[in-house]
């Protein structure tokens, strides 16, 4: 291909500082790193000074230089000049390079991986991908496809149910890791979605998206895609996550469980946070390192896949406020709604006069479910004469489970059951973290 | 009175070391405090070794005994041994005292302040207060009154109006600061109802409550209200703010801004946290200091009072959730609401198929408002094109507002205009603290 001549002539062997005019004008300067994964392409790979690497469309009018070779930056360094080592190697083809499935599903950062042209693209093919970010190719085989491109606002449990059928092809396929690019807005309902389908499982899920598009400097979708994939080659848990910036610098990911992760910022990069618990594991990309801050509940390889997909769209999720009208729960249920999760206050309230309303809907089969919207702690309804009530009308409190996971829950179980006591026993069990018996103090974030 | 009579028969002095023997069998010993503002009640009040002060109820047979005076104390403490000096000293009535008016509307902190009964109990006199915590009389010349006695999940903006009007008539005849003890599930929701309704302050309003019953150890009831006392009478702002735990020990309570504040735990001590912003002030009740953290909007004594009360009840708090079906958009329009604040995603979305629903809302005269299920950062609603058709729908964004907050301000608004567009004007201004022009980067706890 154009892009081996072109260095060949340039004598440039990887490690080497290159320098890059292209047709365009544009001129790139880095060092040359080595390509196994891209080789048939018309792209070069060069680590820019600020550390991230990127792939360069490249053809026949475009100038290779050598700037400096690898001996004399290495013999430089040795002499204490500052060096310019690539801090990501490639691993080389002879080791067995993982093989990792990327499912496209849409949001920033899907839809604008391209470093080069801006252009808002809704392609996601694995050349884009290693083109933008080839970091990627380097810690693992990558096949990527397009599920979806939606902006995740626009996610529903019909399409959950699409994601997860995808994903259970992937693994069947032999994937050893599966990434799935998806908006943030949504992305921690879709992923507890997948951690309630997923019954048992052989390798690790890494959701992952963007909250700057990669067309902004400040853009933190190359280093949420390496470390969603480093999570989804080498982790050894298999558990749905969610892979995100950890702080607002580069240094670290976090990878936090689906069932107790929550967007908690507008537009920071480190916006994603485990609620009631802590992450699975901290991501140092660049060192591929990997450290468990708390227990798997899974280790990687330990179960054959077993999926139970389908999700109940009849379910609705009701933030309670002062004067809340029993005429809107009465509505639910004359819409054949079969579940309700209620966002309370406090231990688990809301206000008295909506008791009958609640207990009307339970007798009428439909399933309520209580939780909090202060969103850390565990609900209690055994402290107030509220919670009591409540209970005796038939709510079901749900733990310290937070509202949306709980939204979510009800919705898988209502589409494995109808009987309203087996929904209820089904909700009571943590079938996949999303309860935990105990809260350390250090658990809440001032 | 029984008191001062048996104090006597003792030779007991304030600062004394002294052990009461009750005829129901119950021993307390402590150091006896001075007592002016109980004078005239059968009640000693007693620091005990924990630190805290309490107020015996006495009666003749009682038996009162002097175990160390304050001279041999202060002599031993002077010696090396370890003292036990009251931490907070009376006010004495030869200086100006403030008048403080609490005003009881329910809840915990309300229903369950009495030490020694354990019973719960409605009432909230004056008396009963200062003797379960003798140092609000220490700061200042407590008036207090029973408004209503509900658990806050059942206040609703009726009753919101019932409270500015109790609040304002205490301004209007005197007090220098005024308490609103309420339950703390809806705490922050009245808080900026009263924030909003106060268009002109003098005095601060010091919303407080308690997260533990006082008959348990771990109470914060006695704390919450010292540390608002000294809020009531010495703050120099004129705000509207909740004072709670700022930690889980007894060194300090937080003043925060009505208007930022949220309850973010089901039961910690420390569960109100300020969001997007600071809080006002670090309250050290035992040393009697008020320390600023953010800058006062409106100064001590520096405005007239001003009330603008009424809420519009038909107003409706929607959080969004993948799959949310536009019924029940078309449902709060159907049965008269005048206002809706969706509760949305990340920047400030919903589900594309929400938005004819929402523009039929706005073309009907509901004025819709956006807001982040994030709770942190400010919605922006120019970046997708889900953001941008809501706005072309009508939507006005809510800036970095709470969802609560953005709720109680709506209706507030819809109570002084049937004008949608004076609504949107109204709005979009920062009425009383609520909205903030930039964040530092520190704003945001991990
Ligand atoms: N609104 C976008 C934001 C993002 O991509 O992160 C989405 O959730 O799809
Ligand atoms: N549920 C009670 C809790 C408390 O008093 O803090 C209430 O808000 O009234």
């Amino acid at each position: 291909g154009v892009a081996l001549e072109l260095l060949k002539r340039a004598g440039a062997k990887p490690g080497d500082r290159i320098r890059i005019t292209r047709s365009d004008g544009r001129v790139f300067e880095g060092i040359l790193m080595p390509r196994y994964a891209l080789s048939a392409k018309p792209i070069i790979v060069v680590k820019l000074d600020n550390g991230y690497n990127v792939g360069l469309r490249v053809d026949e009018k475009t100038v290779v230089e050598v700037v400096k070779t690898r001996e004399t930056i290495l013999k430089e360094a040795a002499a204490g000049a500052p060096a310019a080592i690539p801090l990501l190697e490639e691993t080389p083809p002879e080791e067995r390079r993982p093989r990792i499935t990327i499912l496209g599903t849409g949001g920033t950062i899907a839809s604008k991986v391209e470093y080069e042209t801006g252009a808002v693209r809704p392609a996601f093919s694995a050349e884009e991908i290693l083109e933008a970010v080839p970091e990627v190719g380097f810690i693992a085989d990558i096949s990527a496809r397009v599920v979806m491109n939606i902006l995740s606002e626009n996610m529903r449990p019909r399409l959950w149910e699409k994601i997860v059928d995808e994903v259970a092809k992937a693994i069947e396929e032999g994937a050893d890791g599966v990434i799935v690019a998806h908006g943030t807005d949504t992305m921690a309902y879709t992923a507890s979605a997948l951690a309630f389908a997923f019954r048992k499982l052989p390798v690790p899920i890494a959701f992952v998206g963007a909250q700057r598009s990669s067309d902004r400097p400040s853009s933190d979708a190359a280093f949420n895609l390496i470390a969603a994939t480093l999570v989804a080659a080498k982790a050894p848990f298999a558990e749905v996550v969610v892979v995100m910036h950890g702080e607002t610098g580069d240094t670290y990911a976090l990878a936090h469980r689906a069932t107790r992760v929550r967007k908690m910022h507008t537009s920071r990069r480190d916006a994603f946070q485990t609620i009631n618990g802590r992450p699975l594991a901290k991501i140092y990309p660049f060192e591929r390192r990997i450290e468990l801050i708390d227990e798997p509940l899974r280790s990687r390889g330990a179960e054959e896949l077993e999926v139970a997909n389908g999700f109940e769209e009849k379910v609705a999720l009701v933030k309670y406020y002062p004067g809340m009208e029993p005429e809107i729960i009465d509505f639910l249920v004359d819409r054949g709604y079969r579940g309700i999760v209620l966002e309370g206050t406090g231990l688990g309230h809301v206000g008295e006069w909506l008791v009958e309303s609640i207990r009307r809907a339970v007798e009428a089969g439909v399933t309520v479910v209580m939780t909090s919207q202060t969103l850390f702690g565990r609900v209690n309804m055994n402290v107030y004469t509220t919670g009591r009530k409540l209970l005796q009308a038939g709510v079901i409190p749900a733990e310290d489970m937070l509202p949306e996971v709980a939204f979510v829950k009800l919705s898988w179980i209502l589409a494995r059951t109808s009987d309203p006591g087996e929904a209820r026993r089904l909700f009571a069990m943590n079938l996949a973290g999303e309860i935990t018996s105990r809260h350390t103090v250090d658990l809440y974030p001032r």
